[in-house]
């Protein structure tokens, strides 16, 4: 199995309450491509870079099995740069700098090498971006899922909607979740995204865990508990990437195999806020996420009882 | 099995962004017994109530299996009354009234009748009375749960820690424990209430469910997704209820039997934010409980993975 993954590869400069970092790596598909190569190999990234992405990180992702023949590099721009400060809980980030620099020419092409792929991670990027990437591939994939953003619905509606309606499963966070649907219960907000196309959808709610709504059915995964979160940057895309890894090395995609994919999902995120950077998923091994999936399971392992 | 719960019988007025009451009944201990009678009879009530308190509502009680003998009822004064206002996202609130009425003369006495309970819930109250009441009971009880608030932490600290030394489980939300022990991080939180006396902690998170803190275990329980929260006043109460009650239903008390009744106080407080007062849980049966159980742990019930 395979699994094309399509986004940003970036520059990312981070303060927290805790620490600061100028321009580490960072970008929706290095954190996407890094979490699902913990289970499938390999990993087709669609990305684009300037002169200044380091040689060794390109290095790293192809020693974790990250394919790049679809990266463009071009070779007088920048890496595209996002610069965030926390706030005092972790929770809410304020946006300091965005330099589009290489993003602004991004036009994703999908390499021969990758047609045939099962598995596609749409990242957060223009609508009409994420759907060339899916007119271009000659096989519909297994799976197509889609990361977007409150900005889209802001000034591409319209665009976003024609994508919705040729993706299986969208990931949204709640406050997104309510701008889609117009609806404040996310019950309801669900029921009516339903309608838009997707079979599924993950609502995420950081630290508060992620929802899986699918026909008439409700699945809950909370976050673990960390004893210090340390840097959220990434987690929500390495959740995506643990959920799509997860289901590209499973023989099926059932509502049950989605399920479990949101548990590894969750595990890798978990992974990931201990550290900067893509830090916390490229060194794991199978046995730390089964580890960390057993530590999971006694957390939330809800008891039958009889009444 | 007999279980005395400790708190008020109240009025409240109640406006949420969809519906306004006036004078419901309401008071923590009203919430614990409807819910803990669900599970186990009889819920032994210490409270008290001002000459207003409804006939209709005491009739109610009993008919539940609700001994009121500890209920002081004074003639020429009027019942505690707390007047409420729901934010949009009724996740907070604004108190608008407090009129202790009958609570400044509040004096619990356990009678003789309910000596011998094996389990006893101190809902929120003063921190010196909840102590009176553990003071007064001939035979400790299997298991006490405390039940208290930030107020008490600013104003009876002290007092408030001398009852914690003689609990078993604390109920708090998660600003009252970041408050109790000076930490941001819950974990760490936790860790440090853990060294102040109860066994186990259990932090309220409202619509994020519930941490169940023991030695170094954590548990997770989420709240139901409801389609709509009509009212969430006295949930944390119901919560209390279901739990206690529960537990008291049960041969032995175990981190097992805990976690169910975690499992029970979420199931039972998710019936109280359909309905105002204590409406949606003095009509409960077993079936409805059970069907209720069942979509729960269709719910939050996590499927293994192997990596």
């Amino acid at each position: 199995m395979s699994v094309i993954t399509v986004g940003t590869m970036a520059f990312d400069a981070i303060e927290t309450p805790f620490d600061k970092v100028d321009r580490i790596v960072g970008g929706s598909a290095t954190y996407v491509a890094y979490a699902a190569a913990n289970f499938v190999t390999p990993v087709q990234q669609i990305s684009i870079i300037g002169y200044d992405f380091p040689e060794e990180e390109i290095a790293e992702l192809r020693s974790r099995g990250v394919e790049l023949d679809g990266v463009e590099v071009v070779a007088d721009k920048k890496s595209f740069f996002w610069s965030g400060k926390y706030h005092n809980d972790m929770n809410s980030r304020d946006t300091l700098i965005t330099d589009l620099n290489v993003l602004e020419d991004f036009n994703p092409i999908v390499p021969d090498s990758y047609q045939g792929a099962e598995f596609l991670m749409l990242g957060n990027l223009m609508p009409k971006l994420q759907l060339s990437v899916i007119n271009q591939l000659k096989v519909r994939p297994k799976l197509i899922v889609m990361d977007t953003m409150n900005f889209w619905m802001d000034i591409a509606l319209e665009d976003l909607k024609e994508v919705l309606k040729k993706v299986d499963v969208l990931l949204v966070n709640d406050g997104e979740a309510r701008q889609l649907s117009g609806e404040v219960s996310l019950v309801k907000a669900a029921r009516k995204i339903l309608t838009m196309g997707p079979k599924f959808l993950i609502i995420k709610k950081g630290e508060h865990g992620a929802l899986l709504f699918n026909e008439n059915h409700v699945f809950f995964a909370p976050a673990l508990p960390l004893e210090e979160v340390f840097d959220p940057t990434g987690a929500g895309d390495t959740f995506a990437g643990g959920f799509i890894g997860y289901l590209s090395s499973q023989k099926r995609v059932s509502p049950l195999e989605i399920r479990r994919a949101m548990v590894a999902g969750t595990v890798l995120a978990s992974f990931n806020c201990e550290e900067f950077s893509v830090k916390g998923t490229t060194s794991l091994t199978s046995r730390k996420i089964n580890k960390r999936c057993a530590e999971f399971y006694d957390y939330a392992k809800i008891p039958k009882l009889g009444v």
